[in-house]
């Protein structure tokens, strides 16, 4: 079934209007398979619209299937066209900047006739059909070979930004079509930041080495952490790296469909409190992957998901000690019938 | 003078609000020089508050400088923590989707409180300072190094993406934070879709070779784009190739500031027309590089915009002919007092 009528029936489910118009650019490529489109606008009954600007009109025309395209030519006002050729009682609009909304509603004609529905795209969007897997899937592949180009190089000496160069350029001789997101290699006090990466640093004696990678294939994303200790760890090193990893161990058992997103988050939270570590838990056990490296579930304390068969999410706990360095584990994970599967773990496994 | 002093004299001069909350990522780091921030009031006299979750929270206290760092712990409700620290009359607010707009005008007590005044905000990052200036142009310099190996290895034989690999890694080795967006190859057919870039296919005798390519260096983007002719151009690959380079000088002569950006697109249309293509440059003549790769002014037939000392646009007349290929020529160029400077330019001119 198509993924437009998906999301119709998800709509009549819930109560939510049956007519809707997308601008998402991660909503549209999910709906239409093609990226570079300006709106869609989806009627209760017939045909599709794809709205595209002249820029990417010829290419639309030919790649965008099953659907109408339309030009949207120069100077026109799209909210009117659309609001002109949709004549609707109500639409489901998603994600739209208030300016935006505000010309879209003078256009159809008031703000009773919009309703925001992205929650509704969201949680359609978390549960991954086997197109969708498949893609993942190979995204999944070629971050494991960045991730073993990684295990190869990182050690002491090792400029921070010259790992990530020979990372990437594995990840894209492998068939990669680009990074999920920027690559951190971050070394030293800097691996305390989960999001530090100055990429200036060369790694040094004792360093732990937080690489957190992902790579895209056809729109889908990866997402992958090791954590290297340069050349020897410490006692204290051995204690953190290992809090870490049995807390990644116990989420990942605990991950499979009906279980809620913070109880997962809850077991994991648990391993790294009980060894004494919990205040340098400092961010969520982890979160949905595909179009975008973050989107639903999430899993977090204060999570109101739970998890569903076709999730893929990541298992990410973490810690880390101001002025030491941190340690991360993360995989990308997809929601099973009985459990969980690794889609990350190739020839790296922490 | 800070960033957010300028925010608020640029706002007095329209009669905005002189109290402002940002929430949009690249206007934070535009106004804070740190990334990773969740939002930032800005009070009217007084300290400016950055709100930082616990995940980047131990970096920001180091890294954001003269501005206090506030704590947003995990359940709170940030609307609500930014309404009780700041009891303004009235906010300026940059881009928020609508349902984060109805959250927060229930915090601050009406809608009648907040005024949308993203364009503010867009007007004062089209001008770049010095500071930006110099890490543009050391963006630019990256994006040479890697047309320059473009230059070195597009031919007959490669296959796209081997090429992107390449091009990424010597902008990677030159000292590159990443790309500034997905690099396009595209060879033959799919030349003539100007966001074309399937990346699988291997260049063959004859083909038109667009290579669109940028890198990025402390957060800030460059944009290059050359094309290049497999062995040896046909008479009427010829013809396409020199209109746009035409297009692509006078745009550049007349580039200036106080000229209207449309005037500029208007040149450079000119050309293309005149030489018997006009309905084949589907797209505007340019537009801001910053911290986005698209970012104001933009020049086009419609734009409002005018040229302002201190912009960096982009000049990229393109030529696209349905089933043949296509050609573009753009630069990354720095509106000085007399005129345009080509950060772009290096090694590799067209």
């Amino acid at each position: 079934m198509k993924r437009t009528d998906t999301l119709k029936q998800a709509a009549e489910k819930q109560g939510k209007p049956s007519n809707f118009i997308i601008f998402n650019q991660n909503n549209l490529t999910y709906l239409t398979n093609f990226s570079g489109a300006t709106a869609l606008l989806i009627p209760e009954n017939g045909e599709c619209i794809l709205y595209v600007s002249g820029v990417n009109f010829e290419q639309a025309k030919t790649e965008a299937k099953g659907l109408r395209v339309e030009l949207l030519k120069r100077g026109e006002n799209l909210m009117e066209k659309i609001a002109k050729q949709a004549p609707a009682k109500k639409f489901g609009v998603d994600a739209l900047p208030i300016e935006s909304w505000r010309t879209l509603s003078r256009a159809v004609g008031g703000e009773e006739k919009l309703e925001p529905i992205n929650n509704l795209i969201r949680d359609r969007r978390s549960v991954k059909d086997n197109e969708e897997i498949k893609l993942i899937r190979e995204a999944c592949r070629l971050a494991t070979v960045g991730m073993q180009k990684a295990k190869e190089i990182i050690g002491v000496g090792v400029k921070e930004k010259d790992a990530a160069a020979e990372i990437e350029y594995a990840m894209r001789k492998a068939g990669s079509d680009g990074t999920a997101f920027e690559t951190i290699v971050a070394s030293g006090a800097t691996s305390a930041y989960p999001h530090g990466s100055n990429l200036e640093r060369t790694i040094c004696d004792g360093d732990f080495v937080i690489v957190d990678l992902g790579a895209t294939y056809k729109f889908y994303r990866s997402d992958i952490t090791r954590t290297f200790i340069a050349s020897k760890a410490t006692y204290h090193q051995a204690i953190i790296y290992d809090t870490v990893k049995l807390a990644h161990e116990k989420a990942l058992e605990a991950i499979k469909p009906q279980v809620a997103a913070s109880e997962v988050d809850r077991i994991a939270r648990c391993v790294i409190e009980e060894a004494g570590f919990g205040e340098f838990f400092v961010h969520n056990l982890g979160h949905g992957v595909g179009l975008e490296v973050h989107e639903a579930p999430i899993l977090s304390p204060d999570s109101k998901d739970a998890l569903a068969l076709g999730n893929v999410v990541t298992d990410e706990p973490g810690i880390y000690v101001p002025g030491l360095g941190g340690v991360r584990i993360e995989d990308t994970v997809l929601v099973t019938k009985n459990g969980a599967e690794i889609l990350t773990a190739g020839p790296c496994l922490p």
